[in-house]
């Protein structure tokens, strides 16, 4: 219909639209937060440890140490990476703390089966980012100075072409992040042949690691339940099982600011990282990781907790699915993800209308992420990209912030159709 | 008694005593542990939240957020600082980790007022360690490569005019580590005019700081309440304000594994550490924060709270100074602290004693920390302290751990001056 309106009759007609849906509050889509209705499914958390019962196989949980986490919390964070319990860590609330500690110990004293810290390298460092990706990964890397080196994200995980490019080449290249199952923001599932290439493939560097964060593990929206091939597997039986680091947390599990983290990986690298922590820390909070066992019992009650996001959940992804198919479906001014699982639609415009859509759509009362955020150094080369974020607000809120986006596309695009008239 | 007895006589019979001393079983005496009882005063944290309950001045604490702590928390440590809530970060639970990830910052990016990263300059960074000290600092000198430089611990303090020469000499003198009450592991609380020396002191490196462990601060044993000079406000009246980090945990309030840590400094300082921050975390575990506040409530109950641990610990120190006075008074084989506070009892023996009686305690079933450990590089270049911990066994406990120790003391003392005869 609007192909069939010239373009600036359309214009005028949108940005109308546009103006009646102006809103005098902010509806938030910038982050992936569970609404308080996801979290009110485990406020048993908060009641259900009493005294006398701090007492666990370690000993007194209530006292010092433990430095790598409770047995028993290491049973249920190794069976959600399906990992054994040994080569498993589990911390506080984040992380996003594991996997940047994890980098700041190799940029200060190096990994297992390199020459030393990455830091003193004459040459930098450098980490292999699939973009569009997740902010707080690339920003780690701008922080530590890592430069990053973007790969395409397809359907089925990164650009392997590229990626075994990049690797094979240059020994200043470290590492690479990968978010492997509903991956931030596009959903992507890893196919089984990605994994066998990360690890197999020839790698310049001797000490060259996967940031595996294994985020969204358990976190369907569909009643299928894809199964990445695992990555510890696939590279010890390559002979690089030194290769990943593997992180999980239950913030989008139980609490999102009191979970616990959890990563795993080889012997080695878990006595490196263990030796590396013991500096910093004499133990997590054990009564937190406790609380969690009795909760979540292990993976058969964990997926039966799931159940019940999902149920929250969905209603979401089917709002902003319906707005965007209603109002931009058929128009070429996007293209959009309808992941299986995990916090975020990714959304595809016209090339050089994100930010404008982002800087319209906040004016109108919507608040996304800035555009480029999925990007390294936050530079979308096509300008394109925008993450949202629909778990947070109500049903009805995440209509009405569609509308509005949607609103904002046409308006943004109609106007660059109208400007290229002129 | 021992001093008019033939060494060879008396060395026999202290060595039959101490056979009869001998356990079976192992005390613990290595570490600053509280006992069970301790912690059950803190119990009441287990069961103060509840659904609806967690919505606090800051949003719904359950969900991410709030990446320099809770207004409440920072209130509560603020004030346990002396410091403007504002200015205070509340964490995880462990103020080692603060103090680990603070230098860390410092090594990878510097700090404000420096001309850059303290790892990128050319001549090493030097830390200024009184000594004895924690163990636990060295260590975190010892892994990021911080030279340490050694000054003598007195009754009020370091030796200033020894850290006044060594911070006004050398640039690459960045820093220095301090525990201003009931300092671990002598006892010691700084006088008024060590800290105005510390503040006003000239220091040659412009981004020289004082890692301030407050660890203590309310952790009394005698009636006496020594105040000691606030480092802040002297720095800042000085005109070095941004030269103490300020730190402060509830490890020895409430649960020493599940606690809160703080960090107080200058405003240039606290959003430098918080700009750091927010790279590794989204948040600290915001729920266990409010348990402690509520619990806590401020620094009345704190204070009333810490009465009853007070009168747990007190009988441990005092059977353990009994017996060291009963058998070692008067032998001039050691003396010891009488520390009006903190966690510990620092004895020196005769110097080149210490390894060997350490080692003789442990095989007669009485752990101590291993001796040196209270200096840097673990080298007491008199062998001679042994850091005492009474908190954790029971009174029954302590007295026969300090049994064995005086026992192991003078079979040590006598079989040297046996071997000095020969």
């Amino acid at each position: 219909m609007i192909e069939a309106t010239p373009p600036a009759d359309a214009l005028a007609a949108a940005e109308r639209h546009l103006d009646s849906l102006r809103r005098n509050h902010t509806i938030d889509m910038t982050r992936g937060k569970p609404a308080p209705e996801q979290l009110d499914l485990s406020d048993e958390l908060l009641a259900n440890m009493s005294p006398g019962a701090c007492v666990g196989e370690g000993g007194d949980y209530r006292n010092y140490g433990l430095g790598t986490g409770i047995p028993e919390a290491k049973r249920l964070m190794g069976a959600y990476l399906e990992m054994p319990p040994e080569h498993t860590i589990v911390a506080g609330n984040s992380s996003l703390t594991l996997m940047h500690d994890t980098l700041v110990g190799a940029v200060l004293a190096g990994v297992p089966g390199g020459a030393g810290p990455w830091g003193r390298d004459g040459a930098g460092v450098k980490f292999i980012c699939p973009a569009p990706g997740y902010d707080r990964h690339f920003a780690i890397c701008a922080k530590l100075g890592i430069e990053m080196l973007p790969v395409d994200m397809h359907a089925d995980g990164p650009d392997m072409d590229a990626v075994e490019k990049l690797a094979g080449d240059d020994p200043s290249v470290k590492g690479m992040w990968c978010v492997p199952k509903y991956s931030n923001p596009t959903g992507a599932v890893y196919a089984d042949a990605v994994v066998e290439r990360l690890a197999n493939m020839s790698c310049a560097a001797p000490d060259f690691r996967i940031m595996w964060d294994d985020a969204y593990a358990v976190h369907h929206l569909s009643d299928e339940r894809p199964i990445v091939k695992h990555i510890f597997k696939a590279c010890t039986a390559a002979g690089n099982g030194d290769r990943p680091y593997l992180f999980a947390s239950t913030s989008k599990i139980t609490y999102a600011g009191a979970g616990l983290a959890a990563l795993a990986a080889s012997p080695d690298n878990i006595a490196d990282i263990a030796r590396k922590m013991s500096f910093a820390t004499i133990g997590p909070d054990k009564i937190t990781q406790l609380r969690h066992v009795k909760f979540l019992g292990g993976m058969d009650g964990l997926a039966a907790h799931m159940e019940k996001h999902a149920a929250l959940i969905r209603p979401k992804f089917a709002a902003a699915h319906g707005v965007l198919q209603a109002r931009l479906g058929g128009t070429g001014m996007a293209t959009w993800t309808a992941p299986k699982g995990g916090y975020f639609i990714s959304a595809d415009l016209e090339d050089g209308n994100a930010a404008a859509v982002v800087r319209l759509t906040g004016e109108a009362g919507v608040a996304l992420v800035p555009a480029g955020s999925t990007f390294p150094y936050g530079r979308d080369p096509r300008d394109r990209n925008v993450r949202i974020a629909p778990t947070m607000p109500s049903v009805e809120e995440v209509t009405q912030a569609m509308e509005v986006f949607c609103a904002c596309v046409q308006v943004v695009s109609l106007r660059r159709r109208v400007a290229a008239q002129c």
